[in-house]
Order: structure tokens, then C-alpha cells, then sequence
């Protein structure tokens, strides 16, 4: 991969995306889906208002055109169109002429960064109010202001986009992210961006597992996506919630609620074998649409994948979270983490070496260093591995982890070693499973 | 709890009991249990000389009267009404006179600290002899001495009390401090002490198990009550040995042989989230009367919790292990640990999550922070792992474990979430079991 | 054990190997075998050349009397009868004369130590060759030279030597060592060596286990045994291969491919409590011949005891592993530890506590300090482990794990016990099993 150029790729894909005026519905989420839809195939979803999802409700639409705080002589002071954080999201319209006195609850800033605007939502609240950066509330003197919102909430509906890549087999690997934010560009274009690329790249190939990328307003998004989808989500096999992927951070995976499943081990094992710094973080039931995939009713394998985390660095939902906080390489290096977890999910084959009792003799192969006497490479290492594991009952990822070659070289190495006979591969069907199954929230935590 | 007033309270309780020169069978015994008795409802337990307990025969009665060592001028030199620990525990009665050179033999000194008296016992080689500082025998000259035991060693009646508040399941918490020891006050009034207090705190209570405290004679008074109650053994659920927890160390509980037991958890999550030191000890068959509850036919789940370890400190097992030893706000942390070790026991439900397809909505509950953007505090977090484990297998102590949050925190959220009907409780007799169970003497180590 | 006199005569046995020249065949390792034979029972096996082993063929028969590279004047320059290392291991017969230029390709020094002569071998491809220290190499001037190397390559017999030492059980204990090596001292004369003497120490004895040692040629040597033994191999228990036992490094235990197996852990158990430095090793599938028996295929507990670790100390494979590599103490510890080892296998015992109930009165049978009031020794610890742990389901290993105390500290508690009338053993058949066992390759890796 060339990172350089991939890199700048994705970051122009966010930098088209950043100016949008994103919340959990409206027009903003339906542009930023269209751009999507530019780069790879995505059918789009509308749900309409009050449609009930488990224990929410599908909100009210939320659309804004404008905002502003003007002073006496019609100055906007607080604008909009210089960003769209300075409007409380899903503010309700307002215009009225008021004291700072009384216009000040309704006021959001960030003391210790006093140059940042703090991004601040009300959805489930009706609520109208202005972020600011500090220094600007403390320009604003005890005069009238004129306080605008030209916003409008009423029934409409919730939008959301579906990539599906259908595989060999029916079983899929879920990637989620949130396309709900405004101008943010770390927490979530960067994951957006992120998880488009990836169903780019995969999209040309023969996949085993099928691949379904969401792109869902954060939380109503997700809870309204598993409602809908409820019949089929047994179907998911592995998932991964992408966000905060942009930064220059290393990275931070986030476990799933099982905590050792089949992505959890491919996502440690990846970054293991990754030039870059990450830490494996156990499973905590806040953050991001892990919450919902994890909740017990679902208890799906879907961790999440992160560089630095959210809420842990000063930018976190802050005007200062912006393109020149997310790198091209950060970017393209997260990007090829998850292309590598893909590739480990597609290939983690077990095998049965055919010539089980004592080691086959590599040598008449050309699979063995000729002159005896002096220790082989790590090819012959890892051929001797996965020999000597290939029972049917460990795949590569776990041969992997307890040779300590990367998963990569002992794929290689199984493929070699098939091309000449020695191994044949467990079937398809009982690794994956092709077959459907029973809908894993029917089956799921029943009193019996 | 009020330390201060609380630990004066067993500081004095403890003072009273200190002067009584008790032993495994006697006067001096029921005496202390009389003074228990004076506190918390108490049925005192008689067993007649010669009766078997398993491999083990009570011993004869053992009472004192007087004792000491006079010189040629009559002076005592050594004297039992100075303290009852001069006497060798269990010595046989003696009047004579002899030189010193004859008596040596029969005296037991601590050079290391030649101020102090060691303690020391012979309950089953009948034996006389004394025990006196190490300057004191240094004072004595090779005259001859009149040597004078006024004891008796004859059939009578091993004694024992026990306290036992009826709770809603016949499953029972079996609490044990040994009250054998004369003048030695972390070893064990400290014991006796928090055990007694600690009855009397639960006496009032709706108790969900059944607690039956114990006083009794170390080892063979253990036996004894085994060996009598050896059908209904298989009641007990969980269990503590009371020991050393009044001097000013730092906390110690040592596992039961199982090793993983909920009293194992429950007591180490406890001294984890208390403001003291504490160590965890692995079990080994030394030390108190758990030796007995955890042999291998019983094998119950009791494990022993101390401040300093018996046998580590310096005073352990002489006179100065005295009144000054022990302290009031030690004695009062130490009930508090108790408490909240029974608090964790009686309130270790295990819950359903009522709607555990994704989260539910807390929000519109009141139960989470209305302005998003911002991370919620522990009380909510609490919430968010309650319900997210709650799938009717995790246990409240299963959740502060995996989650690092207190149990009380924990089971606070818990209750909210169950008057907000998010929550119900796994049945309490699936939970504690009500009916009664086969002992489990009697089907423990069948060789089938 | 008297080390110095033991170390003696096992460094003089291995100084009598020594000058031989040995290969994977020939009168080289038939020599051995009859020295090994003087000090123990050994059967001597002969397989023809073109037998097939697995995926191996039996190669045909190697010897050799003389080999000389010598210049112009007719001087050796390099001589088979200064080191037998001289020779390419399994060389072709040669005999010409050839410039330094065309003589070079054929020529294995090891520049980084230019006075010692590497180990090199050529069993499997038809080749000749010298190895010469780089100063003998570098003293070659560009002139030309005889090249005569007399070997012959022939159908003859692969040898190997057998030591079967019956047991009361028909499981056996498997020690293999590798001798096909030439002129090296620690690898591998000091594990053949220590082998021969473990014998000879357990030939006397009355032993639970069969005993099997193995004296082979590496690789094709255990894969022929393997062959040849398929049907009987699952009598297999516990097997030790030896190599590198006789430097003056700490020892390596590498752990079989089971990983948990009792002989992983009774050689961890017996390093642990030895006075010297070890370290345990996880399973790897290089190394000696038990890559062979971890082979899927047969998957047997079979580790192995190194002192240095081949290929990790600079003398490996070189001229400089000679006979001043190895000491005589070395030597002697080492089978000090094998012995240690045969040991707890031996006695790995599960007892059962004929007393369960409480602990049994040891006073009165004069297994307890009398006088209480202080802690017991050792001894008296040992004893109370062995009772509390006796449930018939804990070996005596088990309990040396958890208790901290040695195995053999506990053997005789037990055995003190089991005097007493305290413990009773769990029988012979059930702990060891004394009847055929289907053969573990017919039952394994089944596809079923």
C-alpha cells in the first residue's frame, strides 16, 4: 500500500465531508450518505419519525438554515456559518431579543481551551442553545442580543446507508461507524472515511464471509438498525465499530463484551505484528455502538477500533477536532490495520497435515535448508509450525499466537505446504458455516 | 458507623474479658461465654469428658486456683495471680519443693524479649510447668524453691456457646473465633469480640441466610461442634474464622481450600475497595480453626480473616499481646469489614436485564445526562454495567469484579434499575436455596 | 550422590565416545552402541538401507577411513585423522586434484571463530566437502591441491540401541539421546553419556514405570524407532530427551507440546528445587527428537532437559565443543536431576485421608510438637499438606505445586502417614494403568 498517496486520498474523502452540517437526521446525514454512495455502492434507509425501536422512538427531523447571535448593531457575534458547532444540535427555532443575563443558560464554552467551541447536542430534549469558544463569551457585554435559530423539528425521518458485499458464505462481518457529527473530523469522519475505503478495497474481491458496512447516526442509529434487523443478526459473525482512527495517536482496540472472540484475538493479533504502538483495552459497556452490539440481548462479537480515545484527548468534541487534527498516514496506516484484520478473518483456516507421524521430509520438497548443521529461517520455522499444529483443531490465528510468527508469514507457509500436498484445509462450511442460522436474539437469553 | 464510639464500645467488652484465665475446658470458659451471653442471644453447649469427636476424645476438665513459685524466704517469685498466663495451660497439679536445676526444665522464658511471657500449653501430655520472663528467671538462684499448681485435671465438661439468627433460607454463614486463650487480647478477644458485635449488629435484621456464630474452644472445641453437627454441616454456604483483627496491622484474609469460593471473592473485593492495607493469603492447613471447616472431608467454604498474621508478630503468643495491643478503631474497621463482607453475601443477586436488546432508553428515565457530548460519572456508569451484564448468569460481586466499581455502588444502581422496572431479581431460592440440602459430610469423598 | 567421584567416571565414559567418528549410519555409531552395551543391557537393531519410514527412506550406509585435502608437496593440510570434523558428514568418495578456486564451493569455515572447525552435513544430498578452520583456509594458497576423501556410501544398515528395563506397569517412561554426532562433546556425548548412567542407576530398582532408552540417530533414527514401534508407542507415559546435559550453564527444560503433561511438570517441580539455575521453555517444533514424538501424529508427553540451549552457545557445532566443554560436575547434576525426576514419576502418588473429618490427632501419635503455642518445622507442614490434600483426586505432585514443599519432603510424609494408618494409596492400576493400551496413533487425529 502506498501509504502516502492512499493516505491523501482519504483525507480529501473527509475534507469533503467536514463542512456538512451532520446531527442523528436531516438533510446533513443525507448529503454526507450521497457522498458515500459516490465512492462505493450503498442503498439508503429512511425511517420514519415515532417508528418505535425497542426502547426508543425514532426522533423528530431536525434541519437548520441558519443561526446567529447579533449584537445591538446587528453584528453576528456568534455565527453559524463560520461553524456549524456554534448551534446546540438539534436546537428548536428561536428569535427572540434578549439580556446576556438571560441568554447566558443557553450558552456553552470551554473554559480551559478558550479558543475552542465545544460540540454539545440536546436530541431527546427540547432545548435551544449557542456553543462558543470561551474569549467570545467573554467579548459579550451586558447589552440586548439578538438570538436566532432558524431550525425546524418535526416528523420526517431517519436516514442511514447499508454497503453489502456478499461472500461465499451467508455469515457476515458487520463494520459500523457514525456519521451523525458535524464538524468533526477525528470522531467520526475519520472512521467514516476509514470504513468507505475499506468496502472499496474489498469490494473487487472473492470474500468468504459477506461484509456489511454501516454508516448510522451514533446510538438511535444502531439501536434503530438491530430493530430492523433483528431476524438476521445471528448471521454476524465478527464486527468492528471504527472511530477516531484519523489522529496521530496509536491505537487502542476496545474488546467486545466476550471478550476472546475470533476478533478480538485477530485485531490484538494484527496490531501485535503492526510498527505502530496500541494497547488492547477490555470491554466497558460505554463509548460508542459497541454498546448496543454488546448489549446482553445481542452480545455480538464486534469490538472497536480506535487510535487515540474518545473523551481522552483535549480536541474530543471541540472546534479543535478538525482536518488538520487527522493525518493522511494515520489514516492509511488504520486503513490497512483493518484491511489485515479482514485478512486474517478471510483466511483463518484450520488444516490437517496429511503426513501427521513425525515431520514430513521438507527436504526432497526444497521446503529445508539442504546442509545440515545450522538453524533454519523463519519461513522454515513457520512451515514447522504449522505442521506440527495441523491437527483440525487449531487455525492459523492460533498457531500464530503461540509460535509468535505473524499470521501472515504462516499463511504463506499453509499454502505452500498445500500446493505440495502435505495439508488440506478443513472444509469451508464447517469453519464459517454457509447455511442459515437461527437468528441469535430468538435464541438468546430465554428463561427456559 | 461512628469508629470512634464503636470501637470504645468493643475496646471495653474485650477489657472485660481479658483478666478471665481461660483454656479449652473450665471455669474460665463459661465464664466468657456468660459474658457474651449478656450480649447477644447465646445457647451454651456442655460435652462430657471422654465423649469421641472423630479421632479426637474430649479431654478432662482443667480448673486453676492458684499457682506460683516461692523462695526459701516465701516470696513469690513467680505467681499466677500476677498473670494466669504463668502457668503452663493444662499443667497437672504439683506441690514441692526442688532446686532450681530440677525445676528448670519445667520453665519456659522468651530470651528474645525478656520482659514478656510466652504462652504456652500442654492439653494432651499431661505435664506441669510455668512460663515467666526471661529476667526473671535470671533473677532466680540455685536455692531451692517450693514449687505449688493448685489445679485439677478430672472429668467434667467441654463448653462452647452458640448464636444463630434464623434467616429467610435455611442456608446458613457460619462465623468462628476460638475464646480458649487466657490473658492474650489480639489472640483472640479480638475475635470473640468482633464475632459478638457483630451478631448483635445482624440480630436486627431481615437476613436473607441464616448465621450461626460460633465460640468455641480452638481445635478440639471445632471438632467437637463438626462432629456433633456433622448431618446439617452441609447447610453452610460460606463461612469466617475471626482472628487477630484488633492490633493496628493491616489486613489479612486467607482463602478457603476451595480457594475460589463467593466468602473468598466477597472478602477480597471488601479489603480491596476499603481505605486499608490488605493482602490476600493462599489457604494452607496452619493456622486457626478453618485447619478443621477446610479438611478435606468437609472442605467448606471458610476462609479466616486476621489484621497481622498469628505467628508473624512479635507479641503473638506472649504477655504482650495485651490490652495496648489492641486498638478501638481497629476493632471497629474490623466489624465494619465484617459487615460489609455479610452486606456483599446477602445482596449478591443476580438480575435480568428486562430489555436487553440495546440499552435502553435512561435518559427519559432520568437516568442519564440530558445535554450529550459529555461522559457520565459512576453512578451512571454503574447503570450501564449493571444492566449490561445483567443477563441472569453475572451475580452483582461477577459485575465489581469485571467492572472495578464497588459492590454498594453497584447494588445501589441495581435497585434503581429494579424500581424503574428495567431489572428483576433471579429468584432468591434459585440464588440461596431454601430447602434442605444432604449434609455434605455425606457425600464428600464416597470412593463410589 | 557423590558428584566428584559420579562426574569422574561420566566425563571418562564420554572421553572414551569421543574420538569416534560417527554418523546416522555405520561402524561409527555400531562402535558407540557396543560401549554403551558394555555398561548396560542393550539389543542392537540393524535396518536396511531402502526401508521406509513415514515419509522417510532408511538412507544407505555410510563409513569412512581417511579424507586429506594436501598441497603440491603432498602435505595434508587438512587432515580426518587430526578431527573427524575434517569431513563433510556423509561425503561422497572424491579423489582429485583441483585449483583453491574450484575446491572452494566444497570448503565450510566459520570466520567469526577462525580456529575452530564447523559441523557440517550433507545426508540427503549427495555432495563432498571439507571443514577447516578459517586460518587453515586462509593459509591455502591458490596452487593445487589432492582432494581424497575414502568413504563409501553403500545398502548397509541404519543401528540402533535399546535398554529395556521392566517395570511392575507396561506404561513406559521413554529417555531418548541422540548419537550420530562425531566428534562433540556436548552435543551430544554428555546426554548419551548421562543416559547410559540413569540406566544403569534404575537397573537395579523396583520400578512402577517400564523404562525404554533410546540411543539413535537424530531424525531418521527416532522416525525409524517410530515406525517400528507405531502399534506399541501409546504405552508411551512421560519421556525425557537428552542433549547438551554436560556444559557448565544452568539448565532448559523445553515442555512438550502438551505443555502440562506430568513430566513437564515434575522436571519443572525438580529444577525448582534444585540449587542451580533453570529456566522452563515453552514447546517449539525445532530442536532434537522430540519433534519427532510431538509430532501431531503421536503428540507425546515427551520434553527435554538441556543444559545450554543448542544453537545458543557459540561452541555449538564446532570443533570447540569438546571434551573440556563439558565438566564432570555438570555431568553428575545432571543425572542427579534425571534421577529426581524418575523419582516423583515414581512416586507420584494419590493418597487418600483415611481420617477426612478434621484433622487427625497426630500428638498422640507422635507425629506433632508437643508443647503448643508455636509454629511446627517443615516436617510437621508436609504432614498437614498430605492430609488436607489426600482426596484421592490430588497426586503428591499436585500438592508439591500448591504447598511450596518438595516432593520428596512430602514422599516421606506421606510415607509416615501410610505407616500410621492416616492414608491409604489409590491403587497401582488406577494411577499408572497396568494393562495394553490401544496404541495412541491408531486412535488419533481420526477423522471420525
Amino acid at each position: 500500500m502506498d501509504f502516502e498517496k492512499v493516505g491523501q486520498e482519504l483525507h480529501q474523502f473527509a475534507a469533503g465531508l467536514y463542512p456538512i452540517c451532520r446531527s442523528i437526521t436531516g438533510d446533513g446525514i443525507r448529503e454526507s450518505l450521497a457522498r458515500i454512495k459516490s465512492l462505493i455502492p450503498l442503498q439508503i434507509f429512511e425511517v420514519p419519525t415515532g417508528t418505535q425501536v425497542f426502547d426508543w422512538t425514532v426522533p423528530k427531523e431536525w434541519n437548520i438554515r441558519d443561526a446567529y447571535i447579533a449584537d445591538g448593531a446587528g453584528k453576528r457575534v456568534v455565527d453559524f456559518r463560520q461553524s456549524n458547532l456554534h448551534v446546540l444540535n438539534y436546537s428548536i427555532p428561536v428569535h427572540e431579543t434578549m439580556p446576556l443575563r438571560k441568554l447566558k443558560p443557553h450558552l456553552f464554552t470551554l473554559p480551559a481551551h478558550p479558543d475552542w467551541i465545544p460540540y454539545r447536542t440536546s436530541y431527546f430534549k427540547e432545548e435551544w442553545g449557542f456553543c462558543l469558544s470561551h474569549n467570545q463569551m467573554l467579548a459579550m457585554t451586558d447589552c440586548d442580543y439578538e438570538v436566532c435559530i432558524e431550525s425546524s423539528l418535526e416528523d420526517g425521518r431517519l436516514s442511514y446507508g447499508e454497503c453489502f458485499l456478499p461472500g461465499s458464505s451467508e455469515q457476515e462481518v458487520l463494520i459500523s461507524s457514525h456519521v451523525c457529527h458535524p464538524s468533526l473530523a477525528n470522531d467520526n469522519l475519520s472512521g467514516v472515511t476509514v470504513a468507505a475505503f475499506l468496502a472499496k478495497l474489498l469490494s473487487g474481491r472473492n470474500l468468504q464471509y459477506s461484509y456489511r458496512f454501516l454508516f448510522i447516526p451514533g446510538t438511535i442509529g444502531a439501536i434503530t438498525w438491530l430493530a430492523r434487523n433483528r431476524k438476521s443478526v445471528g448471521r454476524i459473525r465478527h464486527g468492528l465499530v471504527l472511530t477516531c482512527v484519523g489522529d496521530a495517536g496509536g491505537f487502542h482496540y476496545k474488546k467486545s463484551r466476550q471478550g476472546d472472540t475470533e476478533i478480538d484475538r485477530a485485531a490484538a493479533h494484527v496490531l501485535h505484528h503492526s510498527d505502530e504502538s496500541w494497547e488492547v483495552l477490555e470491554f466497558s459497556p460505554y463509548g460508542y455502538d459497541e454498546r448496543q452490539y454488546c448489549s446482553p440481548g445481542f452480545n455480538l462479537a464486534v469490538g472497536c477500533l480506535m487510535r487515540s480515545v474518545w473523551g481522552t484527548f483535549a480536541q474530543y468534541h471541540t472546534s479543535a477536532d478538525n482536518l488538520d487534527f487527522i493525518r493522511p498516514l494515520s489514516l492509511a496506516k488504520s486503513l490497512r490495520v483493518c484491511a489485515d484484520i479482514v485478512n486474517v478473518l478471510e483466511n483463518n483456516y484450520r488444516y490437517r497435515n496429511e503426513l501427521p507421524y513425525c515431520e514430513p521430509q521438507l527436504g526432497r520438497r526444497g521446503l529445508y535448508q539442504s546442509t545440515g548443521g545450522q538453524a533454519g529461517g523463519e519461513d522454515i520455522m513457520a512451515r514447522l509450525w504449522v505442521l506440527n499444529l495441523s491437527d483440525g483443531k487449531h487455525s492459523l490465528l492460533d498457531i500464530a499466537e503461540r509460535s509468535g510468527i505473524s499470521f501472515s508469514i504462516l499463511s504463506e507457509a499453509a499454502e505452500i505446504l498445500s500446493d505440495k500436498g502435505l495439508l488440506s484445509k478443513v472444509s469451508e462450511d464447517e469453519r464459517i458455516g454457509t447455511t442459515g442460522v437461527i437468528a441469535r436474539d430468538e435464541c438468546n437469553l430465554r428463561r427456559s
